[in-house]
């Protein structure tokens, strides 16, 4: 694979880092989309970024690593957290995002393979929590600490147990098909637990 | 492979064919938690059973199906749901042992090797659902069903969503394990869900 970056790049002068660093990422989530982790090289993302391997290799110690990184980028849009001031609505439409996101587009089979995949690739494992599960648990127990902030839930609630009990739910479903994920599924799980913690 | 099963038993008489079946799946699920799927073969299962290929392939269509089986067997006095009567206290006992089950037991690996495995394994996947998460999850949904018969829970539930909730929270902390699957991370997701359902 040649080094693409520089023969068409050069004569008109480099794309700044951040660019770069961008377009490697949406490359690489978009591969993964399409591709799934058994067709996912670095050298085609370096292709689809004009982006030469060494610089992603420089900023990526792996391919499960930028894969991961790349799929969050993709998915960060869909999965935004909105914030209208009500904690109800906002996990609403976010879970019903992220039930569409599983069920409609290519990500639930990319993200069920992942899941199986790092069960017995310890290095993948690794690179899912600390590039991918974990910044989104992060994102929605900031949602609920919001949320108990403003006075909408408890105090003394466990915002980690809770992210189990709504996104861990539907990876449930994903994981194990035995019902179906639907939007209905996603507000009956805010409905469940929210009762409980306000 | 002998068939072990005639040789040594024909003097003594056969076993009843309820006294095989079950031999064979406590072997089967014995030998699950040890070797894993990897190890796990219909020829090791025999041999332990003292019954004949035979026999089992006429019980069960695949190595699967008799894994997950066995596997279903071997958890079931470990997994079973108390009826004190309490809704908290059977779930928080019943969960707390699922927690201890995948966390302190080789069931664990096997669990997520075999979730894993069932991503891209149809086969495993329809044996896994009809022979194991199927009707666990519907002693799950029994016990929810009885608490609302009793007028512990309110009428307008979905037992199926709780499943989801409870169980399905503590897969996703196996599978992603971002969080530790502890004894108070069990209490808490009653805690949470049940105060909702009242």
């Amino acid at each position: 694979m040649p080094n693409a970056d520089q023969p068409s790049r050069r004569g008109r002068g480099r794309r700044p880092a951040d660019q770069v660093r961008a377009e490697i990422l949406t490359a690489a989530g978009n591969l993964l989309l399409v591709e799934g982790m058994a067709g996912f090289t670095i050298e085609k993302v370096a292709a689809q970024a004009r982006a030469s391997r060494m610089t992603i290799y420089k900023w990526w110690p792996s391919k499960g690593a930028l894969a991961l990184d790349g799929y969050f980028t993709v998915v960060a849009p869909t999965l935004a957290f909105p914030d209208t001031g009500d904690i109800v609505t906002d996990l609403t439409s976010q879970l019903v995002a992220f039930v569409h996101l599983l069920r409609d587009t290519p990500a639930g089979r990319v993200i069920s393979q992942l899941i199986a995949q790092a069960q017995t690739d310890p290095e993948l494992a690794i690179a899912y929590r600390q590039r991918y599960s974990g910044p989104r648990r992060a994102l929605g127990v900031e949602a609920l600490n919001r949320a108990v902030a403003r006075g909408q839930l408890r105090a003394d609630i466990d915002p980690e147990s809770v992210v189990d009990q709504l996104w861990g739910a539907c990876y449930h479903r994903l994981l194990v098909p035995d019902q179906p994920l639907t939007e209905d599924f996603a507000r009956t799980l805010v409905d469940n637990v929210i009762r409980g913690l306000r």
